[in-house]
């Protein structure tokens, strides 16, 4: 049924046209893996980096090249990327019951210590979709470096319809 | 049934005792996300921090201004946090079945190699308080920075009673 | 029955033999954890290295000591490890359904960005053996040091039959 989970009454199909959000093309893969696979009830997807068209959006690392903003918006867009993957994957975003767990890997140099926050664009992003009472759990680290150079790489595992 | 698994006859609650450990309160996010989500017979937990009412406990890297001894309490504070979330979701510990997964994140700088014994801070909690017949797997790395600037983050997945 | 999956009509097992694959020993822990935990049809394994009968058989960084194809047979030597892992647990690799998921951890200097070709060591050796039909999704990060101080770490996490 249609928005008997999800972001309340309207599902997140609706929540994501409410947020006026388009997603993109699903990414596709840069080796001998895939972007989405299911077992039962969980979904795992590949490590989602801000990347549109095989492109990098952003580039550098927190504390060095990009400010904290700049990488909220980053954390957001590999979220996108999350969610076109699902979409594509389940066909509808309204099969998706919950994200279980999401991992955000912040490319950091330095003393940069404010992780938690750039790890809110996704988490914010996921909230607003999926609906504030189905959060998930959370990790943040930050790591020397990220493929392709990118700030931001998230990690989803979501529960779905089967 | 109380007792039928975890630490053998006795039940982690127990254990938890025999041990002279005291769990401080389960703690509080940081974002948009939570410390527990439960799918079925899995629980997993955010990633935990060595931190208390929301202060870090420990500050700095393995390498430079924390050694080996002081990371290992801090990998054993932040899985005593994850034991709090656990006992907060599940009302006790006696509902769990083992610690299937443990993942520790050690901030690390320059030539510190000693990973493993840092973990064991945490991986040596969970053996005492669920048995050494129910040790889990582990995935153990050094990384660039950690939220707050803690020296290990501890990540934990939990095979539970439904 | 074996050969209804993984690599088609072969068997994993056989597509090792066809591949000219021995596996080595099982690798055994450094700590108190074990290297692989099933729950149901979920098999969970330790972060794996690159490691021979509890040696090391590759040392340094990406950008640094260690060049792209280096880094790559290490990865496949990580996931070779894994393979050893799984056999011990299951008695046989043709009770693999597929992996789900592989995180490939690696050790960075500077501005080293080539990431996923040293992953596709281990993508590739477990695309070889279960079969391109049974892709798994990745997770590859750049992190500041590894246990020993390989240069890789693979986590892998799989189904597998009852």
């Amino acid at each position: 049924m249609v928005g008997d989970h999800g972001a309340g009454a309207t599902g997140a199909e609706q929540q994501l046209r409410d947020l006026g959000i388009q997603l993109t093309a699903s990414p596709t893969p840069f080796g001998s893996y895939v972007e989405a696979v299911q077992m039962g009830r969980l979904l795992f997807l590949t490590g989602m980096l801000p990347v549109v068209d095989h492109k990098p959006m952003y580039l550098g690392r927190l504390g060095a090249e990009i400010d904290t903003k700049t990488g909220r918006d980053a954390a957001r867009t590999a979220g996108l990327s999350a969610l076109a993957a699902v979409r594509q994957h389940l066909g509808s975003l309204n099969r998706v019951r919950r994200v279980i767990r999401h991992s955000v890997f912040i490319a950091t140099y330095g003393d940069f210590l404010d992780l938690p926050a750039v790890a809110d664009g996704a988490s914010d992003l996921f909230r607003d979709v999926f609906g504030a009472e189905n959060l998930a759990v959370r990790t943040v680290i930050g790591v020397a470096s990220l493929p392709l150079g990118v700030p931001v790489e998230v990690e989803v595992t979501l529960e779905v319809d089967e």
